[in-house]
């Protein structure tokens, strides 16, 4: 058996160790911070003292699917092709949502690992992922979501409801997400997966403040699994797919730019397209509302003047060119528009405002998409090494830091 | 009497009844909004019904001084000169604190008030800023720090302790603040001013995050009192000096950019000399550690260098030159260096490391300074009107607003 695989230009070590790497959805670093003044997350307190706790960037969309799919191949979208859930097809004149791992450009580190002989495990909390993230594996993958409808042909393992002993979570719960770390944990202990790869929800995260009751209790969770699969002597990463913040004013109101309402109001109907990438089947939390858009474009010769439009609303804080995205977030660029626009921190970006049922929204909106939520943890229960200095660490490095620079 | 006073090129109508603009130090708009959700806020939970609930940006750097100088002039630092605690001055080469009237440029509308013939009432909660706020007011003019020390004939009242019924708080405490209030109150009730401006001190928001216990109290305190102010029927304004936001990473450890040791490294010793303007005598909770630093070269012709280099550390979120920031943030060129330096988001700015006492950091730094603390609220009891929509809010609108567009 080889001592590494190479994966879209990368190469990983075969893991020493059980080695589990956890993407907490929406993990503002704050929540890790508030939880530990809290103390209620000990386990996590204590990391610095054995482990390595660093902080890197995640890619920009800051949503779940690109960052999802980034940590499992090493690469940023430009080279996986998934920069959101949606993308426009302009020979189709289509919304096209890019779930189906038809759209996936880049084979994943699980499924390559899986090749090599490695034994693979993947939970994800919607089901919406596990397809991506499962694409070409040959191992376990299966979502909390339907946890109840496993077939060991298709997910690798089933019975898994009775084997945890949970019922089957609701989709808009932090069960959801428990429900995934402790069907690691039971993987971990019975069938000892080489590599495993599990991935939360953020429903917690875009309901609750860092510090507030909600979120301590969730991160008290977590902390407890993180310090059993620690005692059980496995290799534990934790990164986030994005942060979180608040998207509000000072009484909880959202701040939202209906970007599709401006422009259609300055430029007529028909002459751009607002596409809001964070849009899919639940939205119930967050309205679809984030902190970035890409926009198309019908006259090509006014895309200057569309930019400048866009630049002068209070409340975004950058318009770019699908050149300068591309550039500077590595998108693709035949997925993305003619404009990528981010919103402040405390701004979320709509298209039309009847097209967001806000109804949903029983609690302040706090979301993500932006530059605003692109740092993420970095945490690892063992010493790292031959890490240089200067190198701007990202959450797709999460692989990397795990199995090639074991202290 | 005159209708209207011009202050600063803008003009100011009388109270019509009394008015009270509070500056709320530290005040990032999730701690209201976090108060308001454990139902520890009633009256600001109710003020979008009533009253006005806005949001504005404060002026860069987002510190103190040149924000409560702000405020009280109606204009930016270009106009009244107050653009930190410290600036350098380059005939002497001295750090020069600009605490003292001297380096005001502006009267104040508080000044100007009192010398139309309204009686004005200022107190403070540190005294640093009693001398600049007072500065050629004849009234009421005090710090809850020297209220034991009052006299008529300086202070305009004495004896405040007495009527308060509170202890002289420590300079390091929420209680602080809460004199302030309890003094405006005892003010409005009995000397009844014309107009008031309260500022307390962010000694709560640098160690405590929004939600938390120990914030959520000095919320409800802060409450109690603007009902109160409400019910006593005045006019009441509340704004923000600037926001708050953790400068750590996940376990809360500080992010700082030794900014003095990275240049001194590669330029060598003596070329640069880098200034934290935040610098000030009461840096015990915050050591000396904020989001803004400004930077003057010995070699101009190596500015573009020095400047490149800095952009390139990574937590920098910016590089101006002078005439880029005084541009842009309206700042006094003569009182800044060559350079002005803003730290992302999680992360402060520091000069050498061996200057910086850390020690007072019992808790996750906490602190302001750049882009990112840039957003406060803009809070009034009453309906206003007459104001564009295009129009961009500041903090330093707070006596435009509550005095000029009531409906």
């Amino acid at each position: 058996m080889s001592s590494q695989i190479i994966v879209n230009a990368r190469h990983y070590r075969m893991p020493a160790a059980p080695t589990i790497v956890v993407c907490v959805d929406g993990c503002e670093q704050e929540y890790i911070n508030q939880a530990i003044l809290a103390g209620q997350a000990p386990f996590l307190a204590k990391l610095a003292g054995f482990g390595t706790v660093l902080t890197g960037d995640c890619v920009l969309p800051s949503f779940t699917n690109p960052n999802n799919v980034s940590i499992v191949t090493g690469a940023p979208p430009a080279v996986h092709g998934i920069c959101g859930n949606f993308f426009f097809d302009e020979d189709t004149c289509t919304e096209v949502l890019m779930n189906d791992p038809k759209y996936l450009r880049a084979p994943t580190i699980l499924a390559e690992m899986a090749r090599a002989g490695q034994r693979v495990a993947v939970v994800t909390a919607k089901d919406k992922l596990r397809a991506l993230l499962g694409h070409g594996l040959r191992g376990v993958c299966f979502s909390a979501e339907k946890a109840d409808q496993l077939d060991v042909e298709v997910h690798g393992v089933a019975g898994m409801i009775e084997r945890i002993g949970m019922p089957l979570p609701s989709v808009y719960s932090a069960e959801l997400s428990e429900f995934v770390f402790a069907a690691g944990l039971s993987l971990l202990r019975r069938e000892r997966p080489d590599l495993t790869y599990l991935s939360t929800t953020d429903y917690v995260q875009h309901k609750h403040a860092p510090g507030t009751r909600e979120a301590n209790a969730f991160y008290a969770m977590m902390d407890r699994y993180f310090a059993q699969y620690h005692d059980e002597g496995a290799v534990l990463a934790i990164t986030a797919d994005h942060g979180m913040n608040a998207k509000t004013d000072s009484i909880g109101r959202p701040r939202i730019v209906y970007l599709q309402d401006r422009l259609d109001a300055r430029f007529g109907n028909q002459s751009t397209r607002v596409i809001l990438p964070i849009t899919d089947p639940y939205v119930v939390h967050h309205g679809a509302l984030g902190s970035y858009a890409t926009v198309y474009i019908s006259e090509r010769e006014r895309q200057k003047e569309v930019a400048d439009f866009i630049a002068g609303i209070a409340g975004v804080e950058a318009v770019l060119t699908r050149a300068q995205a591309c550039e500077r977030f590595e998108l693709p660029p035949d997925r993305i528009g003619d404009l990528v626009v981010l919103g402040e921190r405390l701004t979320a970006l709509g298209s039309a405002a009847d097209k967001h049922d806000l109804s949903g929204l029983t609690v302040p909106l706090r979301s993500h998409g932006g530059a605003s939520e692109q740092k993420v943890p970095l945490l690892f229960n063992r010493k790292l090494s031959g890490i240089d200095d200067a190198r701007r660490l990202r959450n797709f490095d999460a692989f990397d830091l795990a199995l090639n620079h074991l202290a």
